[in-house]
């Protein structure tokens, strides 16, 4: 039988908005004696339904909802999930994602716990798909524990309703749980595991095909998705890309000169020098590209992808916080400064917003009169006015006059919710210089 | 002489940091006396440059900042007025805007102001271009109160600079002081006047020309640029309409139905509409739409505006706030949330959130299962995290599922400036619900 948890008096006001936690000092008992992620009814004080979902008295978010239905009566149970991501991938089909794209984005998804990203991959002519998949609570770890049977049921009914092609045999998955973010539900670190294979490919190095920025194709983008970082490849810039690259597309078709510089800081495997270079060539002009990363294997990565779409690229193994004054001022066209998140806990705040001015303060001091920097951060913690407020010291320490002519956010690959503000954390601001 | 003045000890933070405004208490002595309007050099307690640009004792805002580099000597004559303008249209150009745009936008052009917006109009296979400009302070007011020398210099310059194909003898000039805003600097509000006309063109219903949202083309809007709201158009939109409308289509493509149903609220002339048609016309839909406004005049403009692009017609004229009860639930494929402001001072933003609630509300209650609602807001009092609470309690009214797939903001044509978030009032949210 589920476990019933009370909320104390007053405590139900969070969950009533459609949030889907509860911190165990809401609760109106103790959690201890739960096995960890362990299927869980909330009620509120006076015992009426409020959620199912599964709890966690390790961690400080006692209780994560599924579902605010009583009549979803098995929310952790592999069908009831599966659905779920089905609904998820409705979405991503419905906003014209192909290709590649984040599947299931945790609570903004309504699966807490869940992060999954799904890969079609070429080789050699052949296609498939792949499934990278990071369970970060207890309740996501226990509930999908067969995380074969889980996928196999996922592909069957994904291939049933038309929203893929593959079936089983074409499928790979990959279980990613190598995020520190595990620990804080008393869960293991664990290294990245193939739970099952392609014969026929290299997920070391495959290509993994996405929606082009600026045509109806699809780009073709060589990375690792066996060990890359995070899940091979960060997905949650594609529409930010998209909608930049047309920016810059039009912003190029109105220049004399038929060569345009691109620096990509923080490139990993250059989706935007890839993006970007593709639609510039396409539009007739020559781009060279200089790639900036601290990560060798990832140069390699973005230098062949780069080039497979035509740009002449020069490579710059670096570290960005210390190697930035090297490179030459008022140079480049296009100035990308998309880094990993500076801020991975509170304590990282001061120093990870220094660390967005020092990169942007560059950033504007190396692109030309005429050009264009985007600003990015990946860190939730951060927040968009502060982001902001370094954006604006960085770009009036090198210009007097700056505008912001793009904000970027969130696609419907990686949703928000309005009742969930924890899950916005990627902010994109485009600036142009005169 | 140019009037000097200074601040009071330590007052110089906000205009160091590259905001424009100096409030009156902020000044080291009385502004009384000065002719409201006139040319101002700012400086520090200690006498150091800080900025040039013009005063107002009448105004709390007292100063606002032209240039802040003192080899600018004349910030406020007609010369450097017209290079400010024209940096903006070079802007403008290089994000790509063709056709109408707004050509400044006050502070967030570097021009505290002036709100000038741009159309290119075409009536009997003639062309021409028309400003609209509205002189918001007394500065602007007494800069340009030869408005019609400021025009036909712009129009020389912008001609000679390649920006625009139209000479004088193409252009008209409308002043459109009938805002209330004016008031706030001791300026009467004025009827619309017309400057300089064009003989061949009837201004109160003629076609204006914009980038269509998803082809290279130009799209055309009737509508009144005489006497119609504000400068007779809302350009503000033009870009996330851009945005919204390749989401819909792409959507649509994956749609079994032939026939997709929208629901614009505050139509006002139709752009939401008519870009919505020609899009989804282009991918091989009919297209019913719902025009709802309380303006007789403007739908009228609406119903053309759609049916020039094959859409089928419903006309509702009614007021939003008592008449969205009427219309039919879980109708519509895609539902329009875009209003006036209905908040207009702080006063007024308890009841004016209740009023985005209301109308959201409606929204979410009318759109089908696997449709959109856009949610807009261009209320600059209210905060986005107040105007995404309301989207929320709206949403989850009327679904259990809803994700927002989309956030808009400002485009380039109403560019943001970091340093002045006063500036920012534009939030789109749309939401897929499925």
């Amino acid at each position: 039988m589920t476990t019933v948890w009370r909320l104390r008096t007053g405590a139900d006001k969070r969950i009533r908005s459609g949030h889907p936690w509860v911190f165990s000092n809401e609760l109106a008992e103790s959690p201890k004696g739960l096995p960890p992620g362990s299927a869980v009814e909330l009620q509120d004080a006076k015992g009426a339904f409020l959620a199912r979902g599964y709890g966690n008295p390790h961690s400080l978010i006692a209780f994560r909802a599924l579902s605010f239905n009583s009549q979803d009566e098995e929310p952790t149970s592999l069908d009831f999930l599966q659905n779920k991501v089905l609904n998820s991938w409705k979405v991503r089909k419905a906003a014209g994602f192909r290709g590649s794209f984040r599947l299931a984005f945790g609570e903004s998804d309504y699966i807490p716990g869940l992060v999954l990203d799904y890969y079609v991959v070429e080789q050699k002519g052949q296609k498939a798909q792949v499934f990278a998949a990071q369970l970060v609570t207890a309740g996501m770890n226990e509930a999908l524990k067969n995380v074969e049977e889980f996928f196999k049921g996922l592909v069957e009914k994904a291939k049933a309703q038309g929203l893929s092609e593959f079936g089983w045999d074409k499928s790979a998955v990959v279980v990613r749980n190598d995020v520190n973010i595990r620990k804080l539900e008393g869960l293991n670190v664990e290294e990245p595991k193939v739970i099952k294979d392609l014969s026929d490919f290299d997920l070391t190095d495959v290509e993994i095909l996405l929606n082009a920025a600026t045509d109806s194709g699809l780009v073709h983008m060589s990375c690792d998705l066996k060990e890359g970082q995070k899940t091979g490849f960060f997905l949650d810039q594609t529409h930010n890309i998209h909608l930049a690259v047309e920016l810059y597309k039009n912003w190029a078709m109105t220049q004399e000169k038929r060569k345009l510089r691109v620096l990509d800081l923080c490139c990993y495997v250059g989706h935007w020098s890839t993006q970007i270079t593709r639609a510039l060539k396409a539009a007739g002009f020559e781009v060279e590209v200089s790639l900036v990363d601290v990560s060798k294997s990832a140069l390699a990565f973005a230098k062949k992808n780069a080039e497979r779409e035509g740009a002449e690229v020069i490579v710059h193994e670096m570290d960005v916080s210390t190697g930035l004054g090297e490179l030459p001022s008022t140079h480049y066209d296009i100035v990308i400064a998309d880094p990993p998140a500076f801020i991975k806990s509170k304590k990282d705040i001061p120093i990870g917003k220094h660390a967005y001015l020092k990169m942007n303060t560059q950033a504007f001091r190396v692109v030309k009169k005429n050009g264009f920097v985007a600003s990015c951060s990946c860190s939730g913690l951060l927040e968009e006015e502060e982001f902001r407020d370094a954006i604006r010291k960085a770009s009036l320490r090198n210009f007097s006059e700056v505008r912001s002519v793009l904000r970027g956010g969130h696609a419907a690959d990686h949703p928000t919710l309005m009742q969930f503000p924890e899950g916005f954390y990627l902010k994109m601001y485009v600036h142009y210089v005169i």
